[in-house]
């Protein structure tokens, strides 16, 4: 069943109407009719299954069937933190990190980044992550479409580091000296609501100078296991371990 | 440091003689000099670190330092089997999938695969993702290069089902009803050195008929968390919960 993001708050309503670009979609491109139901994900995280009563010229009129009764996000909110990759690397990692449940996305120029955006290749380039994450959020049925924030400084990223209540660095250098129980201490003792940014360098590393000012803000590096994870692959890891951990393990002990 | 792979089995010597591609890597590529330093990886999945005493036209000459002390390989041995997904989604699986610690992969046709492979074509694709696999276990610093087998019915690989000690298959379905507790109970009672076949369907997944056949094998059904995942991105999850339960957490607790 289609899911439509929508920019109002969820209020119980006789009829909702969808207009613009939703509205394309349903219209134009899904062809829908009355009788056909969607799902409506509204801004405060509420998510309905709805069915089209009526079309306009304009609108899509829908009438609430019931409330989407799964919780699709990850107890914690975490945020992916990436210096700047190589090559279209932060697509990926902004879609596949989508469907493991990332509460949002920061990319930030490393010391060892090679590449070099200024402002209006940034811009260009956060809206398109933007849109890659809303289509990854519609596929994989989540109740909220990650933020995506690129910086161009690393200083503006480190005056961020106090929005979170965690931070985690991913260490390559942790990984080789067989550091292996941090991550798993952190996910079993992390209380639910949590915001959680995790760290990782560019294909060079992150300098041991970086890695001393974000443990300085608090941060704590982790291993993430005894094989050496590609800068795009570790944070798909540290999702699906958090998921593992707060979603399969919480619920079977 | 560098990372070879050999075909030979370690047995303890004076001098170890690496040729071939190899030796072509290190002296042409790398412009390797005596004192320098690699890891060599034998086929019987002993890895030292060995320090080059000489080059010959045809040669590289290196000795002993030590064992690899840490063990790089996941304590149990995880295939994946894919459906045969579309484009070159197969070439992440099997790039990412290798990083994560996967033993093997299969391709099968499914029954909603779209693309359709002969036996020519099957083969130069095979030899393909061999390289790739080859490649992410040199770099992910893994004991052992994955296999994969490109197979051209679905027949065949449910005859190949009896070799495993226990099969999982990610559904879809499954993940829709809220089932959550399956994998985990799996991971947290697995013994050490079990053989364990994971199935993921491709885009259009695995069809009920599909479901049933692997469940008559010995095969569980399992979800992967309540987001839906895309074909290529279930694999990483499954590998990633594997690592954390019996690499972190077995550590930490």
């Amino acid at each position: 069943m289609q899911r439509y993001f929508l920019e109002e708050d969820y209020t119980a309503k006789e009829q909702y109407e969808v207009v613009g670009e939703p509205y394309h979609h349903m219209v134009r491109v899904m062809r829908m009719t009355p009788g056909n139901q969607v799902y409506l994900v509204f801004a405060n995280q509420v998510s309905i299954v709805a069915e089209i009563s009526g079309i306009t010229e304009s609108a899509v009129c829908l009438v609430e069937k019931e409330k989407e009764q799964q919780e699709k996000e990850l107890p914690v909110a975490i945020t992916i933190a990436s210096g700047y990759p190589k090559g279209d690397k932060l697509d990926l990692i902004v879609q596949k990190g989508t469907e493991l449940g990332a509460a949002g996305f920061i990319g930030f120029p490393a010391k060892t980044s090679v590449v070099k955006w200024d402002g209006k290749k940034l811009a260009k380039k956060q809206q398109r992550l933007e849109k890659i994450a809303q289509e990854a959020a519609e596929q994989s049925h989540r109740q909220v479409t990650p933020t995506v924030a690129l910086l161009d400084s690393e200083k503006t990223f480190i005056q961020q580091l106090t929005q979170f209540d965690m931070i985690v660095i991913a260490y390559e250098e942790s990984a080789k000296q067989g550091e292996v129980s941090q991550l798993a201490q952190i996910l079993q003792t992390v209380k639910a609501g949590s915001r959680i940014l995790a760290i990782f360098g560019p294909e060079g590393g992150l300098t041991p100078a970086e890695v001393e000012q974000f443990m300085a803000a608090g941060g704590q590096p982790c291993g993430l296991g005894p094989r050496i994870l590609r800068t795009e692959t570790a944070p798909f890891y540290l999702l699906s371990a958090a998921s593992y951990q707060l979603e399969l393990l919480k619920v079977s002990n």
